[in-house]
């Protein structure tokens, strides 16, 4: 059994985890870290594992952590993993990192759009951005893995085998992107209110969101050339689910078959990514609660742009899915062992 | 493994029935039964199925379904199983009834609640209602099960043992029931339009629902004398869940640990029952996508009365979940198989 | 014009205030307050008043806003009024406070509930419970009017002609309530974010809800004699609505029509309380955004008790609607001045 | 009076229509339009409207309706308006038509884009797109308006201005669009149920919704030279409200003070279109219930790009709130007569 430790495990990401780790037959969670409920029940907290979960909350202590468990997922903010990450916890333990702390190779890049101090850069080039259908090899060998956020893995998967087709121009790439509530966090701010989201949809982070750099990095690697684009993000009131509209201009004409045979050939042997069929546009119902994301596209040829969509669970693929995908990875287990569950519908 | 047929198998139930045993590791699906979609893709249908079902949909044809399969399910409006069940059906095969057609021995209280002539009345005395926390011993036997109802079920299990126990006057209880949308079903009625639900509550069947001849007959048989009650279901904006608030007059003073005491240990070995701790009110979104339902309840000891409350997922532990709990005691199999997947929150 | 101010603008009831007070012909507001947002714009708080209100907001100064106004509406939390008001402000301005404070004649019942000190008891006796439809007239004439709460406002309205008639045992009484959101303020907390409300309904306050002895007060007056009940509410993943369920025995047999002919004659005058026709239940969104109350019944002459259920806005009926139209009366003004908007749906 | 005639009034725009019209004080509806419920008390299919309309529902005669009223508002599907116009009826009463039959100049545009035979293209030209802040002038004289789809109202009011202006090139535009579900109609179709919608987000229309050549028609008009553009409407889990999120290559390096004036020159006096301050985004709540459009827009400088936004309740000012602006125009009254509800939040 690998035993693993959670820091951060009241936060809805955290929370995912437990859910899916729970169900997973090789894995025992040992350490349910939360700074906000140390010594409460983690059943307190999260009432649906009652009698489930028989733990207390625990502190972030990674030292002690490193000792007990065989790997350490810190679904926490930006920030502390960076800052509590060093060689002899590397020696004993696998972290995988929800966090952005080791997704962008260009620290500096990384200091500006997060406004913070990079407290280990020494693990950036170590650290392997797991977005599995990418990198899957790298994963396998991993220490330290930078699980990736919720809309650059989904941005990324429903655009990459185009681009690394060169099929599309990266430079006229537009991101519009929509978002479940989950994805805002569990902290009480007014504007995560039931009533302030309920009825309502809006854009936030306009021209200036974190996850654009990390975006562009792993479609500027698919390219091969420095890509900048434009993404940004809308708040939508259900609690889980995340759906990619993006737009492209087309470098040459193409027909729907030539790009369906390129999403099919580059997704043929991946389990989570499924390419829908004609005029099946993804909805985020249909993978809730699942780590699959469903892509598929539409060419205009009006405009000689394509449109290309996802749809995943942003908690799941989005995050501790991925993040167990990452962990299979790193063990040496089957990719997908515990995350098969079929979405839910309705 | 087991060979499962499901006659109405894209409803909401029957959908939710090929959710939960696509990951049972002892049935195989033979039979996408739905007379609506003959022929086409079940995954056309439900496309969070995409990839994981490739059958087409088949007409309902009972007979041919006892030839190929161990366990029909009927996921399907009352009357249907009863008009096609008959001895050669049921000496091949085993049948278990999502619909009302068996739940109640008084066939002419059936006849007259559901406005329908029962077409195999012979078989009612023969059915078990499959209530497994009540009829555990009965269900392993029997050849056709008759799933409960969503509300007989939490209603059921929330009051039972203090009826059992003789702390409540059977002839006091009311229950004010609330349910997501998703036990409406899938039929495209103006009723249930997103716009016409949501943003709103109503209650529905007041005095007259349906399932309250199922509740009383079952409480009946706890109190150990003929129950009259009020059951009025209310319509909530939400897809699954129900709550169960229920009220009686206390037929002697009892302390809220006598109580609590009573529930524990009716529910000791239950794995799909949970008495809550002191002072926590059941929510529907705890057990989301599970088999569990929770339940608790407060004395009121200015009124001498007791609040009952009890949550469950209608679709899972109110229908398909409690199917294939049953299910795995007719065949002999652990009873919790393939339903032991956490509550999904949020 | 009537001068106005509002303490507590910035609550969901103070902002309601603030819309219903745009539109009414005779009223101006002067002051709008709020402690945490002192020298804000009002519409950099609330956006939809965008250009509509240029007002920045103030603090609780009730001695300057007594010098100013004409009528002052305390849309705060219970205390606040009540250790503000004296003699002289009342000689000055009128009051309509929305808070608990004033609302129960006996001071050791509102500090039981409330755990609060009560810290003007000489007005109790003065204020007036102002529930138009059945204090009318002393609210013209009244300096102080306690505003009724959300629940009672609903639960009184749906009762009090069957228990001024007679026709129902007043300690039968129980009321399942059922609340959107709105009416848990605009408080940051984790209880009421997005995602913990949203595809979930839970009861809470269970026996001990402050809105109990509020109703109790109310129904007895109108039966004679003191009345215990049970009121459990209930929060609804939905912005705005009440909706009353009440369940109590019969004194004797009554048909349909006698009981519609005593609601019918109790609301025949009234313009916002709407008897509804046979078998139509009311739905909280038919009277959203509205100060209507819909309110209806039906008999279960099987169990020989009647089931009333009225429908309203929270936040209009409930709150700031009612507040209006007290203030209309108290001022001379046409009661239903600024209140006749229809019901928005969907 | 203005005496008013609805064909359609039992659709939701329609039903805006008479809530809208109920509050004006300058008009009697005289006609409740309803093919589907003729002879029906017009509230019982809606009963917000209990006891505040007495009419019942008539067919859809257009003959008789000229003769009895003043102005007549067709909110019916495409093809009827157009099937029934003719000399006769202009000659005696003015239409707005809120389908899109006399939206498109040019008839094989509408023909080809919606799949019909146009019956009446002698009266194209003479009708006004009746977009008031662009069309003002027309309207006024006009005796049938073609009132503008709710996408094309929030796009074209995005993005006009710095068309005429020239500052974003029109061939660059991309209108990622997001509405709520009223804009799917009442229809009682699967796709539309609660349980399809809740929880869920797609695209739909991809690069062929209806309303592209519209927008592109609107916006050529302000460019002066024809734009094609990519327009891709989502559907999202809420009642109303139309989110717009448009993108625009700049044509020279502005800066957000330049382009904040040239919004504030171009919609200086007008009373409906709220230019929002810096850095806020909007949101279709803060606009529910009313006849505002907020709108403003974000400079990327990385990308060059403008990102454009626009909020507007769909069914207001995207159908029935801008069609009695149009019909204040045409009869000489205050164009925001009846239209000055504030928006209602939450």
């Amino acid at each position: 059994m690998i035993k693993a430790g959670i820091i951060g495990s009241t936060g809805y990401a955290g929370a995912e985890l437990v859910r899916i780790l729970l169900a997973h037959k090789d894995v025992e969670i040992k350490w349910y870290g939360s700074r906000s409920y140390i010594d409460q029940k983690y059943a307190s907290v999260y009432q649906n594992m009652f009698q489930l979960v028989e733990d207390v909350c625990r502190d972030d202590n990674m030292e002690q952590l490193a000792d007990e468990v065989d790997v350490i997922f810190t679904a926490t903010p930006q920030g502390l993993c960076a800052s509590l990450v060093n060689e002899e916890i590397l020696s004993k333990t696998k972290i995988i990192d929800l966090s952005a702390d080791f997704r962008i190779k260009d620290v500096a890049v990384y200091e500006k759009w997060y406004q913070l101090e990079h407290k280990s850069p020494q693990y950036i080039e170590e650290s392997v951005y797991g977005l599995c259908e990418i990198n899957r090899e790298k994963v396998r060998g991993a220490r330290l893995v930078a699980n990736p956020g919720c809309y650059p893995t989904c941005s990324t998967l429903s655009i990459y085998p185009l681009l690394k087709a060169d099929l599309i121009d990266g430079n006229t790439i537009i991101i519009d992107a929509k978002s479940g509530t989950s994805g805002a966090g569990r902290g009480a701010k007014t504007d995560n209110l039931y009533c302030e989201v309920n009825e309502n949809i809006k854009a936030y982070g306009v021209a200036n969101h974190r996850h654009t750099p990390e975006i562009e990095e792993q479609l500027s690697y698919a390219a091969g050339y420095p890509i900048t684009l434009n993404f940004t993000p809308h708040l939508v009131p259900m609690n889980r689910g995340i759906l990619v509209t993006a737009y492209a201009s087309l470098k040459k004409e193409v027909s729907e078959e030539e790009v369906r045979a390129v999403y099919n050939q580059y997704y043929e042997k991946e389990r989570f990514v499924r390419v829908l069929e004609n005029n099946v546009c993804p909805q985020t119902k249909w993978v809730e609660g699942s780590n699959y994301v469903d892509v598929n596209f539409k060419i205009d040829p009006r405009t000689r742009r394509i449109i290309m969509m996802g749809a995943m669970d942003n908690l799941v693929k989005g995050a501790a899915g991925q993040a167990v995908q990452n962990m299979n990875l790193m063990f040496g287990l089957d990719e997908a062992e515990g995350l098969l569950m079929p979405p839910m519908f309705p």
